[in-house]
């Protein structure tokens, strides 16, 4: 078997939802929201499921969804992006990155990547060939090391994979941040592959600010969207990407070769949902800020030490006015099987040599899930 | 962008649809099914949609359809398989195909393919670091050239790609031809990904046999199912694997970085689908025999040279008979573009230095449209 592949461990959120579950514990681990799901786009599936067509669609995806994804770009970000060149539907933003990473490095280049990260970046841009350059942002404010990053840029760097709001430490990149990584992608004639699945969920009048609106970025960033962040339906794997046609054709042949295609009705709920007027995005992240709030009062009147989440589903905590020492791993282990709420740690978002306090929870479950959680934390130390 | 990836054209499917599409055509290309899917499937499927939930399930599958697919391995090969640590759902076969690749290759590795062979394979081992060794299929009767297949293994092999029954060239490996293989794989100490996609389309009473069930089989081989072939809903893009665990582990993984998961609603109608009585896949392997012969005898009765299909959704012809000599992509631009019928041209399933006279018709089609295409060709001819 191939060696870097099978000495990984399951990820993370998957080891801890299983734990929550054997372990009745409140999950606040996995990434995922509860009780959020749009009436609308649920029966739009439903009914396009029963109605069928039943067979491939274009690889590409269905006209509808990008042309719905190409229309959203308009809308929210002033993005002028011709929907049959420059989108493509995948099989969830996992494969929209997998597909970029195969499609764009070629092996030997060097690839960008900004800790904490996203558990599957490594292990997919080293198997794609890429030579890591990790940068490590600073808590508790998570700054952008600017020298540091600057100094991970050379003449062999391909791209940078950037995502904002981003996992898991609920950093969302300000213009004055984007500028200069902007800066680096011309100066070193690079790309930036934007994973941005949490781009409808930034709080207190935050907006994200994709790098691809910046100038000089449109011809260089590939932009990730997600249909599972964005309507609460992280089982339907559909994602979407918007690229300039000229990365765009190596990422649809990737693409072509890993699932070709999504599932028909899906995509045809998906585009129902990203017509929603303001109401629906502008409620969907206002609910979001108060199920944030909501748990972050709750984890300071335990003690913990509640750092921003202007963005995402995550909160990181520092666990030390806990008077916990052992390690986040084993905070977790402990909080879960004893106190009876998963939560993730943050060092699970490091490839090394990483901060051992700090552990992630996730706020986007229902109220009753937050309280319970809380109070057994409360009850617990 | 990934030269490999970039020096590839569009998948012929794709291409050959588009263009039927363009000039109305009656679609014999692509090979997708019309009027088969079970009504209790689809049904099932738009009540999970409607019904939830619509957060991940486990990445390794839903439980209900790993139970599925590990009893539907017994039921039809007496196959003994734990749902737990040798069964995973993905999304779509073409996504087990790259999981099974991604994970099992090391850079360097050998792999062993036969032409003619699905367009994904070539493109996939090369990404995964593989050295392709091809080895050829005599037509018309597609025999298994023995000794240059035992030459294509060597110390350096780690596994031979298995398409049985085979696309486009609709060969079904017999137990003997397995037994060869089975030979060379313990000798190499090797492993065999076997995509076995088609296995409930055989007809005239072939069986299908998967290597898997071979003796000293079971602890090498991968097998690949697809819930798009066996009930007609290949927008679905549901697929299975079945594996020994030590196999299964560096798959899992992969996967895990390439979707992490696939729609649950999609899953429990597979696995609904998967329980039902021998009346559904007798049936739909009756019918599809049906529409074999009624396409065989039209073809026939156009002119065309029409080679054996003892399963699949295809059917090889020789164009000679007709008098063309101008290559089979031209062959099947002139029928689709003047014509009215798309077929796909052979020779795009060989890395090269392809025979140039033989064309593929899927003939998964309603009668009307069958009817329709051989009326159309009689017209041309
Ligand atoms: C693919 S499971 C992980 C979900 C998620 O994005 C997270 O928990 O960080
Ligand atoms: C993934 S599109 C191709 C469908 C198919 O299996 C074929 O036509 O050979």
């Amino acid at each position: 078997a191939n060696a870097l592949f099978s000495s990984l461990g399951t990820t993370i959120f998957e080891t801890m939802s299983r734990l929550a579950q054997q372990h009745g514990a409140v999950n606040l681990g996995q990434g995922f929201p509860e009780d959020l799901e749009p009436a609308a786009v649920i029966a739009a599936a439903a009914a396009a499921v029963q109605a069928g067509p039943h067979q491939y669609p274009s690889m590409m995806g269905t006209p509808a969804l990008r042309q719905a994804v190409a229309a959203a770009n308009r809308r929210f970000y002033g993005l002028d992006v011709d929907w049959q060149t420059e989108v493509m539907v995948t099989s969830g933003a996992t494969e929209a990155l997998a597909d970029c990473l195969f499609g764009l490095i070629e092996p030997g280049d060097e690839v960008v990547l900004i800790e904490p990260l996203y558990d599957s970046y490594l292990p997919i841009v080293k198997r794609a060939g890429g030579i890591p350059k990790l940068v490590r942002l600073s808590p508790p404010h998570w700054d952008l090391p600017r020298a540091a990053l600057a100094a991970a840029f050379s003449d062999r760097t391909k791209l940078i994979l950037l995502n904002s709001p981003m996992n898991p430490c609920a950093k969302v990149f300000d213009e004055d941040e984007l500028a200069f990584v902007a800066g680096l992608l011309e100066k070193h004639d690079a790309y930036a592959v934007c994973d941005e699945v949490y781009e409808h969920l930034t709080f207190d009048d935050r907006r994200h600010v994709p790098l691809m609106t910046l100038p000089g970025m449109r011809e260089r960033c590939v932009r990730i969207g997600s249909a599972g962040k964005t309507f609460s339906v992280t089982s339907w794997k559909v994602g979407y990407v918007t690229a300039p046609a000229h990365l765009m054709q190596a990422i649809a042949k990737t693409h072509q070769f890993i699932t070709f295609t999504t599932p028909t009705a899906l995509q045809t709920a998906v585009a129902a949902g990203l017509g929603f007027g303001d109401d629906y995005f502008d409620g969907l992240a206002a609910d979001m800020q108060a199920r944030r709030d909501r748990l972050a009062e709750g984890l300071r009147s335990v003690g913990f030490d509640v750092l921003a989440a202007p963005g995402t589903y995550f909160i990181t905590t520092d666990v030390r006015p806990l008077g916990w020492t052992g390690g986040d791993a084993d905070f977790c282990l402990r909080l879960t099987t004893e106190a009876g709420v998963a939560a993730v740690p943050v060092s699970a978002f490091y490839a090394g040599d990483a901060p051992s306090h700090y552990v992630r929870f996730c706020f986007a479950k229902n109220d009753a899930a937050l309280d319970e959680a809380v109070s057994r934390m409360r009850r617990f130390f």
